[in-house]
């Protein structure tokens, strides 16, 4: 009934009409689509598809989405029998426990699409969370775009755990770019509308932190390297280290000395920072360097990264010639010394909270004018 | 000669032997392997490659490393007679070009190895520029990994551009992990030594500027934004926006205040900054709050993002209820008030070069008392 049936098909082959908003994805062993200049679609056993249009009879426009042809376009007959068209989004897993289609009383097999959550920028996230084999995936993500464009989504995100790689190719097949990386998934992005492409950034810089721990001798704690850039230059530098993924600064700072040296502080103030570029792939660093108040002075060096540690009178350190000839170097063992001499005003910590109830810190200076400013209005 | 054949095997088997520091691959599509408990490889055209292990005659241990077969181990009979093998690392492009094997006077077949750099650290980088197809791609990483193990290196990087995303699930298998992705390359990296894994981090942050920008009207530059948090709620802010790669802050906060709102700025410094985290997917987010001096003051207002633009009485902008009730605007707003009424000493940017030689900015308090310090000593 309803179409004719010419030419070959894979079994599984997804059909959009165009004549309303409804999405109708069939999938039959029996159908067959040929490829002709003048493509028609036929289901042989089905009373097809263009019900779902709303429409009990006539023309309709359909578009071939999915299966393993190509994209395809054109026209067929309606059929003479309007049938009830269910329309259902599931996760991809119960999709995957049912079958992933379901038989309604037509004998029409719907596809199910990919479960996604929104986000408030007009997005939709899938979170792929059991095992699909590529070929049942395939379809699915394309049924799915599919029906993400009719509602009007922007922006497409699919995170990807590494145990489903076999599935990279085929997202990335069907126009998604990577979006970032993490060692156990893969994010991967497709910006669906026609306006600019918003979706943000990825993350682009890592965080350090340099520890300038001045004892009550005038002595600094410093370290030499084991590999790296500073190995076997004989160079005392300020311990430093990188922030952890979900750590604060002035927490991260004074771990990176214990862990170096066992030295134990407590954080003080941030006195300056560094940004630099292209420093770890297409990356860029900022490191924020602090005043740590020692709290013991017993050293306990740490035996991976860290080849010697000692307590160094600050002028010693200072001249060092490797300092003295590097700017930034330099400029940073300058303001250690201003700040050792003189007085040189930090950015305190001070702990406040967001919009959305996260704790934060804000580092300023005058923290304690700043808190008291409302008052003095 | 040399080793008997029995049983079965893939086209495509990699065999290391044991006896010498040179690894040998041979390809043969007439080599058999047993999978009995008693392992023989034969390579039945072959002079084959236990001559490779510098021994005329004799046995040697060999390991199938490769192939799609499981790993194996086991003994064999050297071969009679002893021939050259010629072990050439060559790029993944030219051992394409060159059919990915070389034939030598024996008629022996060997696979080569993937190029890569080598770092600083004791890894190697290889970056892949040309597509090669799954089943050529497969035994060359693994006889690479086998070659990099043999040589002591320790980490090993595969940078894929995403048009070879076929080769994903092929590299995760061989026990590759995900360590960055950017929108058309991802990075996969494998440890191979026995110590522990010292790779480095993937960049973790994402960084912001919020501008203050305070005309001599003690007017500030506010926007309502289109989408996102703000949407809707009626509330004026500072321009914000996020740094891109490669950008410093003082520039960024620049550019984003001309996008918004087509004034014209000039950076002074750095007030105050905020890191928060979880603000984006696992990342965190650092916020610099800059203190911006107009150079104009006709508003041009950006429609994408931006829904209303003014300058507005500075206190108005600190009464307002949201930002009185958010304890993170609030002392933001505080900060501000502190700097245009009393002395608030903020970081200025000051230009360095890293030893490498890059140029980068340091922002600091007092970088005119820091620069001549050390005339002062």
């Amino acid at each position: 009934m309803g179409f004719s049936l010419r030419g070959m098909m894979r079994p599984s082959v997804l059909v959009e009409i165009s004549g309303g908003s409804t999405l109708v994805v069939l999938r039959s062993k029996s159908a067959r689509l040929s490829l002709r200049p003048s493509l028609s679609l036929s289901l042989s056993s089905y009373t097809a598809a263009a019900a779902a249009a709303g429409r009990g009879s006539g023309e309709v426009r359909w578009t071939v989405i999915g299966g393993w042809t190509a994209p395809a376009t054109g026209q067929g007959l309606a059929p003479r029998v309007p049938f009830p068209i269910r329309f259902k989004s599931v996760s991809a897993s119960s999709a995957l426990r049912q079958g992933m289609t379901e038989h309604n009383d037509s004998g029409i097999e719907q596809i199910q699409l990919l479960d996604g959550f929104q986000d408030s920028y007009g997005g939709v996230t899938v979170e792929m969370k059991e095992h699909m084999d590529a070929d049942v995936f395939a379809p699915l993500l394309r049924a799915s775009i599919s029906s993400w464009k009719q509602r009007g989504k922007q922006g497409v995100w699919i995170k990807l755990p590494i145990e489903y790689s076999h599935l990279v190719d085929i997202i990335v097949q069907e126009g998604f770019r990577y979006h970032h990386a993490e060692p156990n998934y893969l994010m991967l992005v497709r910006w669906l509308a026609e306006t600019l492409d918003t979706l943000p950034m990825n993350a682009s810089h890592r965080v350090g932190v340099g520890a300038f721990v001045l004892n009550d001798k005038r002595e600094v704690l410093v370290v030499q390297e084991h590999s790296g850039w500073f190995q076997g230059k004989g160079v005392w530098k300020l311990p430093t280290g990188v922030v952890n993924e979900g750590e604060d600064i002035c927490d991260a700072v004074v771990r990176e000395v214990k862990e170096e040296t066992g030295v134990d502080t407590k954080f003080v103030e941030v006195l300056c920072f560094r940004q630099s570029h292209k420093s770890f792939f297409t990356k860029s660093d900022l490191l924020f360097l602090c005043v740590l108040q020692p709290e013991s002075s017993a050293i306990d060096k740490q035996n991976v990264e860290i080849e010697a540690a000692q307590w160094m009178p600050i002028e010693e350190y200072a001249k060092q010639p490797f300092v003295v000839n590097n700017k930034q170097f330099n400029f940073m063992a300058n303001i250690c010394l201003v700040k050792a001499n003189h007085g040189y005003p930090g950015l305190s910590a001070r702990a406040t909270t967001s919009g959305g109830g996260k704790r934060n810190y804000i580092y300023c200076n005058k923290p304690e004018v700043v808190e008291n400013f409302a008052s003095l209005m």
